[in-house]
């Protein structure tokens, strides 16, 4: 018998064991899951391809959790509790160090966010990883991009651009004055930031009750935010209102302690603007309910902050020392076409 | 603006349209379902690779069409109604004609068998296809591989091998001699099966009804009534009780007249026994449900056939006019490893 087979015995058959009785994981033709009652099902789908998500010597294991984690994100975005997903592996050979690797962090992810591995298909063919992520959220409850309302407040968890950093890192592309800059921690942390993303599901959940709007920073914060902002005014079109624009207050972009170390001199805004894989999520909130969820968030050991707001001309400014500096209208970003949906 | 982002708005977005309100679809970080009352929630996943699952000069329209309908194959198998899928393209180029030509046999697919298309994720990188397809059946009511019962009738939809003779054709595998044997109406349905295969998803719900047990033959028919074997010995081991196997008789493997014409002089079994990607329904059901379940199929336009029993002893024994010709243990597929799990 393939050594795979036993793997999917032996590693992705327990993963199943989250599920209710009634349900059914691994081995039919499909999985069986009981949606809870008055709950919505939240979908998100997310590849990852080598040479281009990661490179050709990214250990297995950090794939494994990065390919769930940034479905774990898009579940944050939207408010949901994660329930399950489904993998669908394509790997050019059965090797059984690698799986073992690989399956590690399948583990790892999987039990670090209580997400069950529901079923999947194995084929033969170049590294590519696709999770199909399942949530719930209450009945009407999903947190949609499409919410911004005008003098929102524009918040972020977390640190911006450390996962532009690590990638900077990982290519070998600082100089020698910026590494020398970087303590042990710094890269450390640079690093888990590229590689081992943490789904944001905890804030989600309290933004979910507090926010008007919100997104997962993927392609960066001015990309994702130029996201809200289209949605939103596809909405505010719709009603016959006037569009929304945003201003980003430079000063205000949260950044870790790495960032800053590298960040000094340079003042390089471009990884905290937009460097993408940073997984925190940008949100609106009504000025208002600003205190109640900083507070919220608090209590749940989470940081966000404040850094700019919902204004009424379209476009993103940004604002350094209270000018303006630039207008940024639909950020770029680098995926030539391609895109989630 | 890439082309790519019309493509999506253009044709995937009313894909969409089918949802219900306070349903989501395309454009948001993740899609918002609403579960129907008192059902469960089906979900596969397959994987297409190029070089594996269909050849580079595939017409992107058979694809996608047969990316999708092998999804809903396992949907069927399991008695569901279809409700929606999330599509992971990876593609090398954005090029307009590929994807016009793919989402052409998106949309047919889709269309045809009321299935929504809720969102998914397109990359750079070698051509792959992941579809997650999601459906829904009642309460309790999914039909598994394990509940098949001594003395219960195996039966078949449909026709055997055929997909498997279109495969031979595609490859160009046929002597003159056999090539000369077929119609031009032969060709067209072999190749329609390999390339266009139509998932059972009415006769699905019919089973659903009155089987025990069911599976799609996408493997083959030994390969896959061995996986319905497996898995209900596992739950009769459980239980106490004895393992089961299975007879099947050879005159009674349901041809098409495009297989009977290339069959008539060679009578070589393996492909109605054992060719991959027929997709049609595999199952067994109680001797006394037999009359009705065939009623209720025909009132429905739909064929089965009877074609061997579950008995005591384990394995699967092949019988032609009544006598045993060989037993197969665990038939062998050409998988190598990779497996829908």
């Amino acid at each position: 018998m393939p050594q795979e087979f036993k793997l999917i015995d032996q590693y992705f058959l327990p993963l199943s064991d989250s599920l209710l009785p009634g349900e059914l994981g691994i081995g039919d033709d499909g999985a069986v899951i009981t949606p809870p009652l008055n709950h919505q099902l939240v979908v998100v789908t997310d590849t990852l391809v080598e040479g281009v998500h990661f490179t050709g010597d990214a250990s297995p294991s950090d794939i494994a959790w990065k390919a769930v984690a940034v479905n774990l994100s898009d579940l944050a975005a939207m408010g949901a509790k994660p329930g399950f997903i489904s993998l669908a592996l394509t790997l050019p050979k059965n090797e059984q160090a690698w799986l073992t690797s690989f399956t590690e962090g399948l583990v790892d992810v999987c039990r670090t966010y209580h997400t069950a591995l529901i079923g999947g298909d194995t084929t033969k063919g170049p590294l590519t990883i696709t999770v199909t992520a399942h949530g719930w959220v209450e009945q009407g409850g999903a947190l949609l991009r499409s919410g911004a309302q005008l003098d929102d407040v524009i918040g972020v968890s977390g640190y911006l651009g450390d996962a532009g950093l690590g990638l900077r890192l990982a290519l070998n592309q600082l100089t020698e004055n910026e590494q020398a800059r970087l303590s042990s921690v710094d890269i450390k942390h640079s690093l888990d930031a590229l590689n081992r993303p943490k789904p944001q599901l905890e804030m989600g959940r309290v933004l979910q009750v507090y926010a008007n709007s919100a997104i997962d920073v993927s392609d960066g914060l001015l990309a994702d935010l130029t996201h809200i902002l289209e949605r939103s005014n596809l909405k505010l079109n719709l009603k016959g209102c006037e569009e929304i624009g945003a201003e980003i207050y430079l000063e205000s972009l949260p950044l870790s302690p790495a960032m800053r170390n590298w960040f000094a001199p340079s003042k390089e805004w471009v990884l905290p603007l937009s460097a993408g894989d940073d997984y925190q999520l940008c949100f609106t909130v009504k000025r208002e309910h600003w205190n109640a969820l900083t507070l919220a968030a608090e209590k749940q050991g989470l940081v966000i902050s404040e850094i700019g707001k919902v204004i009424k001309n379209p476009g993103v400014v940004i604002k350094q020392n209270q000018a303006s500096e630039q207008i940024v209208n639909g950020a770029e970003t680098e995926n030539l076409g391609y895109q989630h949906f």
